[in-house]
């Protein structure tokens, strides 16, 4: 994996996990970069959100570190904001940058106050152990019940030189990523400025990240920072600003299908393909309706073809739609067809539902044009043993 | 339990589930009882559903039997609607009444042809058999996953004489009755219009089964149906049909309780209530968020005050609230003072929430006065086994 230039990376343990993983790290450009960011719609938003909003104000849309802690999602708490105004100004004093061109973000725990100590204890040496090569560390620092660290790259050639992209991203629960994501960075050394940047993220999160969900539950916490600083010389138009868009959305949807393999406690990755309803909205809600189902994700757990489930919880999205013009395939394989069972060997198809991935389509019949691919995972008594147990 | 005058009940095993246990029922009222039916909001909607509002309609609201199978939900079958309506005709005939007079009813696998033979060679016995004292065998008639039958009972006194009320209802899994409900009969004796009826019905079923989840999946088949036959020669008017509305909902919310505490793979009856929304709607969709999150009703299951995900879960409901106005209790004890964390001992706690009940208040500081009382149960590994092996 080629990363962006001009991008340094840095990770450490600082004690506010439990276990002995890195729990605290820096990425930082090493001059400003433009950034866009989506965050989390859920009314909750914990501190570190509300400060990296007020710092994207400030500073126009220039980021030159981020500041990431993972084990305490410091929500909910007294000290929350000053906690992250403490962190980022001292982040801002090591490296000699304006603390408005810090931005926060912590994930984990909800409601237990952070110690700002263990953070500025540990930056010193975090700031000392920056190097290009860490991309990968940081990537594993910020993982909280993941069970692998996630990241995706790409690469634009254009006639000016090549732009780099390298993205990471973490979360397994508490994910339905609703107009922005968990935690998601996505580094680019292309040239652009914030108000182009911004655009792209909006229609590259929409066709990525919010057609993701493990399981139905929004986070406090969900930041998605898109970077491009420059280093790389080039400032993509036209044609070309077209292929680092089609880069970014790629590196992105690449991302999200890894955090849909890695939800808590799942065995297999679904993806959730809805065609002919009446407007994209409609196949988005349809295809989420599916995809949030318990009854749906422990059918495709067990490997049983149970399309009833599947256009039972379609008819729940609050879409019209006529159930006799539905078909319904899983793995390639028509199970329903004009909303009646089709001919299918049961026993061939458990065993294609035996394997890591679980295609459902569900096509209306007719003119309509929305259409939506949507990714999920199954549901496992796993995930039930990873929740009632995960704060203690 | 006094079960109202003028009603026969009769079940037996037809066939149409594997395990030998009742799976065909019936209930007849001696006279044409005043009805009003609520029915499932899912789009795809079963053929009992649609034959029973034809019905419904053609009688002006009379029913005479109520003709109910489990096993099979006779739901997005190619013959659905023919196996629908021999059956009741052949019911009509058997007991010399009308065929708009019957009302079919289905629980169990969606997508399955319904063979209507078993259930018209099982119905002679069936109708031979009927007697006022089988309520409970019909009850047990009509389970799937249920683990216990589910009935309730109330009665009215008025100047003219007594009025019975009896209910019963079937459901664990697929439950998140919307304007309707999974299956549920509620027989009275009282003489009322079914416009009168109906109206009683609207308001009893908004704050019973529609404050019902057991885990967010609306059933094809939900259908809620209350009878008055008048067999008890009382007409209720003023202060004692009041008092006759006040009694039904009593037996509707028990019901819908009953149904909770039997969720599938569930230990735990979780009540959420929530006070001082804007609206009643508000509170109702703050109350559906919470008993609708994976991450809440596994914390449950593992006895864990995990406050951070209620407040999370609340987050996601669409409804503006300021998080620092919110308080939340669990089992009577405060764990989040206006958005923070409250001091208690995690211990204690831990040991009240290994009890078979659960309540959580959810409570916006100020003047509004949206409330509710809403309805769910913890989730647990079970819940997964059960439903990963469902149908096969």
């Amino acid at each position: 994996m080629e990363i962006p230039l001009g991008y340094r990376f840095a990770a450490t343990y600082a004690g506010i996990r439990k276990s002995r993983k890195d729990d605290l790290a820096l990425i930082v450009s090493d001059r400003p970069a433009a950034a866009a960011a989506v965050f989390t719609q859920n009314r909750v938003q914990a501190a570190p959100v509300r400060l990296s909003r007020m710092h994207l104000a400030l500073s126009g849309g220039q980021v030159a570190a981020v500041l990431v802690n993972a084990g305490n999602a410091n929500c909910a708490t007294r000290t929350g904001d000053r906690v992250a105004r403490e962190t980022c100004r001292a982040t801002a004093r090591a490296l000699g940058v304006a603390p408005a061109h810090v931005l926060p973000a912590s994930t984990g725990v909800i409601g237990v106050e952070l110690e700002p100590a263990l953070i500025t204890r540990a930056l010193p040496a975090c700031v000392a152990g920056l190097s290009s090569e860490h991309f990968a560390r940081v990537a594993e620092a910020i993982m909280t019940t993941d069970t692998r660290p996630k990241t995706a790259a790409a690469q634009v050639k254009t006639p000016g030189g090549v732009i780099r992209i390298a993205g990471m991203t973490k979360g397994a629960g508490m994910i339905q990523p609703l107009m922005a994501t968990t935690l998601a960075f996505v580094l680019t050394d292309a040239a652009l400025r914030p108000g182009a940047l911004r655009a792209i993220l909006r229609r590259t999160v929409e066709t990525s990240y919010n057609r993701l969900s493990v399981d139905g539950d929004t986070s406090t916490n969900d930041t998605m920072l898109l970077l491009a600083n420059g280093a790389a010389g080039v400032t993509p138009t036209g044609k070309t600003l077209a292929c680092y868009e089609g880069a970014v959305s790629e590196v992105m949807q690449d991302l999200a299908r890894q955090i849909a393999r890695d939800g808590e406690g799942a065995t297999k990755l679904v993806t959730v393909e809805v065609k002919g309803a009446a407007s994209e909205r409609d196949a988005v809600r349809i295809a989420r309706a599916i995809a949030n189902s318990p009854l749906v994700k422990t059918a495709i757990a067990g490997s049983d073809p149970n399309w009833g489930r599947i256009i039972c919880a379609a008819g729940n999205a609050g879409v019209p739609f006529d159930p006799a013009q539905v078909d319904i395939a899983m793995q390639g394989v028509k199970v329903c067809a004009a909303g009646l069972a089709a001919a299918f060997s049961e026993d061939e198809l458990k065993r294609k539902l035996d394997g890591p991935e679980c295609l459902i389509e569900f096509r209306i019949r007719g003119k309509g044009k929305g259409a939506t691919r949507f990714w999920t995972c199954d549901f496992t008594a796993e995930y039930v043993r990873i929740n009632a147990s995960y704060r203690t």
